[in-house]
């Protein structure tokens, strides 16, 4: 069994795998990880080896803490990857990307992969069936937006998004909700479009906070898959394992 | 002879309109004003009336300056204005807002126009041809994209619009650089499309601060005009001289 650790800039998010598959996860505030990973580790204790991943600088505790009963993985520049990374500045390319395309090759291989994780940011990117990672492309998710129109303007209140928003708003907070959502969701079919039109055969996965609010809204072909960067760490342990 | 007066968060634009053609034009800091305005209105001395537009607060002494040489119209809530105005919350419209729809009754009569103004927000205006002003949408513009990217992360730099991006950024900087500009053009050809879904004779002006970059871009037909809301202003004068 395995234990996938994800620490983002708030969020936490552990899960168990089993063979592959996701058995069991949850997620917390990360200053809350000491009261409780020992809860959620009580309920597994056939995990043998853990990954950890994390976006925020250094978690020497935590790391310390899995080290203590698991056979550690620590996700950095130095770790073996199942894909070809072709991207012109590796150092700098993200560890939810790469664990984002790794699960691309993982769960697809010899496929033309797209993955879409719509979060804080919004990243796209993109492996070939050759399993090349090319790189993508990054904007600003939808309470990014949000709260950008109402902090770098004067005038602009806070919006979030809603059940359902017109092509037309007809007030101000119905125009940023349009504008936002529409806007995004516009945006993402582009990108699909886009890539479909340079690659016939292509796998499309949505993912991230947002998959939910944003797969019920955009048009193509998609696969909606809240826990894709969980599964590619796992298959980044794997394959290290083989290694 | 008219004068225009557009005042800005950051600048001041100020246009003279003869027999509705911008005759001349001239942009700067806001608090250069009367350095600035003097020197313009030597060159134009047959200039008898004025509009002015703000989106700053108050600007009382600008507005004494003006009234000290010509009938000056302020753009408020109770301006008349050439349009039907269906907005649910008409005293939340933007002023600038309410200049582009009088731009597109005053070009554009018994026309379906869709007016998209890039600049610090990106603006979606649409009225149809019976002059109905139905609405839009309200999204974050070019550089408002870049700065919360940076801004609103802890590891994003702060990416600027370059001549070039292709579909595949292949570094940070090269990813944020298409997330931003090429999503922001997909995001515009999405709304214009599904705008031409709904009306079939749709005329589509592109204007603001990021008309040249976005215009080059865009794969719809549109038509690029970067003084719009400058000819908004004029038209809305010109009605008020008639009522």
């Amino acid at each position: 069994m395995n234990l996938v650790v994800d620490i983002g800039n708030s969020a936490t998010k552990i899960a168990v795998f089993q063979s592959g598959e996701l058995i069991d996860r949850t997620a917390f505030a990360t200053k809350d990880f000491f009261k409780k990973f020992p809860v959620f580790f009580q309920n597994h204790p056939e995990i043998e080896q853990a990954i950890l991943s994390s976006v925020v600088n250094e978690v020497p505790e935590i790391e310390k803490e899995l080290q203590k009963h698991f056979e550690l993985l620590i996700l950095d520049q130095n770790t073996n990857l199942p894909f070809y990374n072709l991207y012109a500045t590796p150092e700098t390319l993200g560890k939810d990307r790469i664990a984002l395309m790794a699960a691309a090759v993982g769960k697809y291989p010899s496929q033309n992969v797209l993955v879409i994780d719509a979060g804080t940011c919004i990243t796209y990117d993109f492996k070939n069936d050759r399993e090349e990672y090319l790189g993508g492309a990054i904007s600003p998710g939808l309470e990014m937006r949000f709260r950008a129109l109402n902090q770098f303007t004067s005038r602009l209140p806070l919006v979030r998004a809603d059940e359902q928003e017109g092509l037309i708003g007809n007030s101000t907070e119905g125009s940023i909700r349009t504008g936002v959502v529409a806007g995004t969701t516009m945006e993402i079919e582009g990108f699909i479009d886009a890539y479909l039109s340079e690659n016939k055969n292509l796998t499309v996965i949505l993912t991230g906070g947002d998959t939910q609010i944003l797969s019920m809204r955009v048009k193509n072909s998609i696969f909606a898959n809240p826990n894709f960067l969980l599964e590619g760490l796992n298959c980044i342990l794997e394959f290290n394992k083989t290694q």
